[in-house]
């Protein structure tokens, strides 16, 4: 993959060095980070849609249209870095704060800072305009009833995922309001930034991209969409309690930044609820220390550990993976599997990794 | 065109709406500050480039296309509000800061400029993917042959302005160096970020959507060119010396930002190159309240017009004209014009109001 895509933007590359040739360093930044990093899940959920449908082997332009939807994920982080003011990324300074760091070593003028968040969001900005340039030449690649198919499916995935983007800037911002609501919020998040986006979209693609027939895109997208919110829960988990020698993030990070996550407001409700779990002190704890600069997360997490919320979080990943491997073994009306073999068998690694990661 | 707007905007609004209601406020935003202002420039040049082929009345998927011109541009302005800290925009506050006045109103928690910010981040990210959908819903409605001409000249333009926005970056945070050198990098800058993307690119995307010959294209681009630098330059003008009741910005705002014009580049050159118009006091006085809190931009705008640096730029803004002018009489091979009767006059109606223009 980090080849391919190397080579799919090397002619992009050369269209911003032929603007001027010191565009090359923040260039060739943006595609180390795409070529570098992350577990390729929406290529692997990309292929497994093409392939679930029984079509034929992967054409060549699916590659294409895979490295489109990791520069869509590069904008995305690139981005969501700025708005978190997030230092550190896949164990490593994060796009703004590297650009920033260079900026006094290279003897430039003004603001370090607002230089590195500047270029950012330009450069993420030209990882969304490369990521619908490759969607669309993978796709013409493959031919034009895929790009007719596949292009409502590009077009909702980018939209939902900003929608997400923006809901969860309003609520992370609105005051602490219910705790039931708080994680019905937490939730919506969850299902369109990440889930939809992740997984089911994806999947989704692919399938539009071999002409699957709808009981095909059906199954792809209910398997998706749970595997999707279960693979966020997973995250939400390790973002409290998950190791940073293996996550490369800090212990407890979530927390620092006050992170809105299903666990959290899971938490929350319990604390509140008046049960078992009721304890007002702890609650009281937790929400001054949610996001307080210097508060103490191994005390945070041991009061979300007590409420119970962890055991609850991991039922439900339990029970979206069982109704998600049950999905891929729906038959259809003619009594066959909805999903050909050799997705199905992918498609179930997937969600092993997805639901039992650690990292 | 704002009918238009509000029309082929709707479906992409219920989406966003349809992730949460509370989407709503923010996304009628983005459509009013594209439906409600602007000079309607690109717009305008595609449709020109359309009829200068001569194929024919133009379809219903061009002003589609034409609308998706306007959410790029929409895109280029908000994240450039941002990078550039601006407070305004088209004479009202700039969306960053319209969100963050609204933050501490509706009681929301957090930093409200950094919500400010990062709204304006998300809304110019949505209007760079729906500029893309419209690009391609427009294109594939005219037909197939339209999208495999076009596809190339809309991703060109693309990664060429922000391949210009990045170099604006790079230029302005350079330590001064050579007023020559200076000079250079601020029409290159020009050259990327407003000429080709203005006026060249919307010309040629037109051509090409409409199935274009190639001396008509190349007539186009290069008319295209001309009026865009030409433009550029008359903004520079107004940015020093426009009246404010007629631009919407305070006068002198380009100094007080410390833009790096060709113009204040040309001034600088003048005042440091022992000529007639060497004035060293001049000069160290511009270049230090260039961008200075609290700088005189009275008396930074006498520098620069004694300078002779505004006669200068009138002059090449009037060759840049009639060098354009020249372009739209072409004859091809056949003796006949290259581009057709009406875009002809429509172009020579907007050569003369693009350099003429007062606001």
């Amino acid at each position: 993959m980090d080849r391919l895509i190397e080579i799919v933007l090397a002619d992009r590359r050369g269209r911003v060095v032929a603007v001027d040739e010191r565009l090359a360093p923040l260039t060739d930044r943006l595609i180390a980070f795409v070529a570098g990093g992350g577990k390729r899940l929406r290529p692997r959920f990309l292929r497994c849609g093409w392939l679930a449908a029984g079509t034929g082997p992967e054409p060549a332009g699916l590659g294409t249209v895979a490295v489109g939807l990791e520069l869509l994920q590069a904008c995305a982080l690139l981005h969501d870095d700025v708005i978190d003011r997030s230092d550190t990324r896949r164990g490593a300074p994060s796009t703004h704060r590297a650009v920033a760091g260079e900026h006094a070593a290279a003897g430039l003028l003004g603001d370090g800072d607002h230089f590195g968040v500047s270029a950012a969001l330009l450069l993420g900005d030209l990882a969304l305009a490369w990521a619908d340039d490759l969607f669309l030449e993978g796709s013409l690649a493959i031919g034009p009833a895929a790009v007719a198919a596949a292009a409502p499916v590009w077009q909702a995935m980018r939209t939902e995922v900003l929608g997400g983007q923006l809901l969860d800037l309003l609520v992370t911002a609105a005051p602490e309001g219910d705790p039931g609501l708080a994680a019905a919020d937490a939730m919506a998040v969850n299902r369109w930034k990440t889930a939809a986006y992740t997984v089911e979209r994806p999947l989704h693609l692919g399938a539009a991209l071999a002409g699957a027939d709808p009981e095909c895109v059906v199954a792809l997208r209910r398997f998706g969409v749970d595997v999707g919110i279960a693979f966020q829960l997973r995250d939400d988990l390790l973002g409290v309690f998950g190791d940073p020698a293996v996550t490369g993030k800090p212990a407890g990070d979530d927390l620092r930044e006050g992170k809105r996550t299903v666990l959290v407001a899971d938490a929350r409700a319990a604390l509140a609820n008046g049960g078992v779990a009721s304890d007002p002190d702890g609650l009281a704890e937790l929400e001054a220390g949610l996001g307080a600069a210097g508060a103490d997360t191994e005390r945070l997490a041991a009061i979300v550990h007590a409420s119970g919320a962890p055991q609850r979080i991991e039922s439900q990943i339990a029970r979206l993976g069982e109704s998600a491997a049950a999905t891929l073994d729906t038959a259809g009306a003619d009594g066959r599997p909805v999903l050909a073999e050799p997705a199905r068998d992918e498609l179930r690694e997937l969600l092993r990794r997805a639901t039992d990661r650690r990292a």
